[in-house]
């Protein structure tokens, strides 16, 4: 398709198309939808965009998009400010949020250790991690990270830090979430890693 | 998913996934995204969209959309303009124009007639082309309007505006497209109604 019968419309479908798992006729559908609505409601879309992209911070303590210096979870006075998840980004905190299972607050690095892509420590927010450790009393960290080689290398390398707070006078607990066959789930359609790993790692069963 | 931290993330979510197709993780994934990118890339995403809501034009003959008051296909002098290609909307022009095979003028309806969703011929762009019929003395004028009840209706109605232009002294042809068995399909997978048309309209077979 590089027929377009207008370079504006070219633009913007390219434009469009540039967003991951978008293709060439998606982003053209969607941008002749944006077309054929009100001027007041292209303003609102492009609009929410560019406001996003110019006033949105990162919280100051967990890193998390925020409208304000510091998060409402950080903020907020009725959660477990000891406890801290550590996540790769910020849809894994609305992913946990959405779960309402976890009162404490996060920790969001930005990405993890990755040396093939040039990713090392100091690019992610590890230093402010291990200072929210020293300084706030935090007696556990939950690691959520992915289950791959960078996500494990990031595990480690955080276990490492703080490794002196595990011992006394500290009291910290490093946890990291439990892997297993998803509820609902049949065993048989369960890769073997997870259903070996949920083997290993039972639970004692409670009536 | 309601527990955005940030309602200039969660504007921008909404905005997003009010997009046809586009649900609201996806619209998330697409937000985040832009998010990463430099202020000038975000400004050139929403600039194309706003530029082209606020530029955009119709075409004065043939409705397409355009830069300028007559689109480059109605404008060019290497193409047909006796012959008419009737078409529903943009991507139908686009998409013929990317199969190479089409050297005439077309006609965007911008819709077929629906009485069930209050689309008359009025609504849409009949009038302008028997005007243009008329005008310009067109020989073929080519229905490539959707197989459906609309479409048929559509279809009839274009044909009885124009049917005086079938007798001498004009010469009008009205013809469709063809319709029947895709290239490469195989029959038994071809749905009956299509199968049996492409046996009625068969054609004299071209060694």
């Amino acid at each position: 398709m590089d027929s377009y019968p207008s370079i504006l419309l070219e633009n913007a479908v390219r434009q469009v198309n540039s967003l991951p798992g978008i293709g060439q006729r998606t982003a053209l559908r969607l941008v002749l939808n944006l077309l054929r609505r009100s001027d007041a409601d292209v303003e609102a879309f492009t609009g929410a965009i560019s406001r996003l992209k110019k006033e949105v911070r990162y919280c100051s303590c967990c890193h998390n998009l925020s409208d304000s210096d510091v998060c409402p979870i950080c903020a907020s006075h009725h959660r477990d400010h000891q406890t801290i998840c550590v996540v790769e980004n910020v849809q894994d905190v609305l992913s946990i949020e959405n779960t309402g299972q976890y009162a404490g607050v996060y920790h969001v690095l930005g990405g993890v250790i990755s040396p093939m892509d040039g990713v090392g420590p100091k690019d992610i927010e590890i230093d402010s991690l291990v200072e929210r450790i020293e300084k706030e009393q935090v007696k556990e960290v939950i690691l959520a990270l992915p289950t791959t080689m960078e996500g494990d290398t990031t595990n480690f390398y955080i276990y490492r830090r703080v490794a002196q707070y595990l011992e006394p006078p500290y009291a910290l607990r490093i946890t990291q979430i439990a892997r297993g066959v998803a509820v609902g789930n049949e065993l048989e359609y369960t890769d073997e890693i997870t259903l070996g790993r949920s083997i290993v790692n039972r639970l004692d069963f409670k009536a």
